[in-house]
């Protein structure tokens, strides 16, 4: 079966990557509909060796659509996923909008793919930061009860979107010739680390830590799950990383969680510190893998497991991670039951 | 009294800045000696606005020393501290040769400047982001027990040196250019992010997350504190700060741990969530202050306490605090029983 497929916010960092997934993964689909607002709409994206005109959205937009990947913001997404759902797509949303209706599946493929045996007509995509780390504890909780996770996160200006890395560019440009960099909306990315991203909210944490208290409950199936988060921004153009302690009952040592991610689809790990080989976002950037390692028995408390995660937040934390549910629904309505991630 | 001072490594980051703030801050010395290794004898330093002669070190270069600033690596300490205390001068070493005995004070002077009291002639001046984290901690100590820390590291690059700020400049050039980062003895740090400072111990630990756990232990004086550390290299100049949760008995909330810090000298609360206010090394660069805040009731336990700290690294984390602990030996040396950090 061939889909009609729409990617709406087609010219951002995100709709860009669905678009290079969608055709270099060979999902079937012959001529994507590609959607923006206003502003990017008009322009051409590139697509099997010609070009695809942008067009603005509109009621009639979805007219025949089967799958649409939504990469724009929260009220993109409000406004448009009833419009495609009523025209017969399955939306597929990479904003935050509905990530937390508890009729929407919030999918991350390896872990909780199932889910789309129900056929929801409404899927989210879970939030950058979380995915990389829920695909690190995930495969831990076989036999096991996972109750509490510590997070800092070390998250890629690319994260903030397109204008962000701009932004970050010129203020490196800036120090390097020995001039501050200038404020944006918020404080300069250049040469600084700022613990805020998204707005605050009322307990003091920020909407993005949150997000990974609530996605990290919601994605595992562990409700009562016990997570704090700080969500710092660094200036690296791509690939979100995360320091993580985590406490499992009964607990589990550093050997056997090596050993439980080596056999995960989507995880890769890389833990030799003899040899200097442990996560980074320099060899994240561009691979499909959520690269974990340092994992080590943790110090404070030996009952815990610490380590590191890094990924691509372009593509596993957001377009690979769509594109993948994208996959999984489109064999599930050919009849074939599972794809491999 | 005048002070013979003498700065070995005086031409480092480190060694440059204690030179600066010996000048700004009109440490009583007339003409400070300034030693290095023999590859850098032979340069000059700024001083007092004409310039002073690095000359290299050797056995003689301590005679009528009254206070040495050691700015240079373990085995430089090791070697010259023995000399210098006998030829007279107390030693105040920024290496970490010294700083696990037992009969070596590690002063941060607001938090135990009281050691200094029993005139030791070899003093220790902590881990850079070790500073910061118990300058945070040190107040809320008053009628608590500190039981347990966790925190991870965003640890500038100016902390490995000028060499490394250099690398990173070229590798900031170089991905603006299009070009990947080279590396250089490890990982790239432009456009990265690299878990691992310091050498690895068998713990799965690198020595700069042990330093942590060590110092903050022998600093605050709470042997069996438990602590567990990430350290972290992010790419930015100057400035390192850490994500930090602490459990206190009896616990303290926010607003306490808030009006506590704001009485502690050295420190800066700077915490207005609201008003997008809150710690970063753009801001703590170039400043004496540590600054703190993001202060919070820790969401997975409530009785936990979680909070954001930056400061100057080559400044509080190392020159200045050195610069301070000199500031208070010579004040007790002139029957000025203590100074104002």
């Amino acid at each position: 079966m061939t889909h009609r497929l729409v990617v709406l916010g087609a010219t951002g960092l995100v709709g860009r990557t669905m678009l290079e997934l969608i055709e270099a993964r060979g999902f079937p689909t012959a001529r994507p509909r590609l959607l923006a607002s206003d502003r990017s709409a008009g322009r051409t994206m590139p697509w099997a060796g010609s070009r695809l005109p942008v067009e603005p959205v509109d009621e009639a937009s979805f007219a025949g659509a089967t799958v649409a990947l939504f990469a724009g913001g929260n009220d993109v997404s409000r406004r448009w996923a009833p419009v495609a759902r009523a025209a017969g797509a399955v939306v597929i949303d990479n904003s935050s909008a509905f990530r937390y209706d508890d009729d929407v599946p919030l999918v991350v493929p390896e872990i909780n793919g199932d889910l789309l045996a129900a056929r929801p007509t409404l899927i989210a995509n879970p939030n950058c930061s979380t995915i990389a780390i829920v695909m690190a504890l995930a495969p831990l909780l076989r036999g096991r009860r996972l109750t509490r996770i510590w997070t800092s996160t070390y998250q890629s200006v690319s994260g903030a979107g397109s204008s962000a890395v701009e932004r970050l560019e010129e203020g490196l440009r800036a120090t390097l010739a020995g001039k501050p960099a200038a404020r944006g909306d918020g404080p300069p990315f250049a040469d600084n680390v700022v613990p805020h991203i998204d707005r605050f909210e009322d307990n003091g944490y920020t909407r993005e830590e949150m997000k990974i208290v609530w996605e990290s409950r919601k994605i595992l199936g562990v409700p009562d799950l016990a997570v704090s988060a700080t969500a710092v921004r660094v200036p690296v153009r791509v690939g979100h990383s995360a320091s993580v302690t985590a406490w499992f009952d009964p607990p589990l040592g550093p050997d056997e969680a090596r050993r439980e991610w080596a056999t995960f689809p989507g995880l890769r790990v890389v833990d030799d510190p003899a040899e200097s080989r442990y996560p980074m976002p320099m060899d994240a950037a561009g691979l499909d893998d959520v690269l974990v390692g340092r994992a080590r028995v943790d110090l404070a408390d030996p009952d815990a497991l610490t380590f590191f995660v890094a990924s691509d937040n372009l593509r596993k934390g957001a377009a690979l991670n769509a594109v993948q549910i994208a996959e999984q629904w489109a064999a599930r309505a050919s009849g074939q039951p599972s794809v491999a991630p």
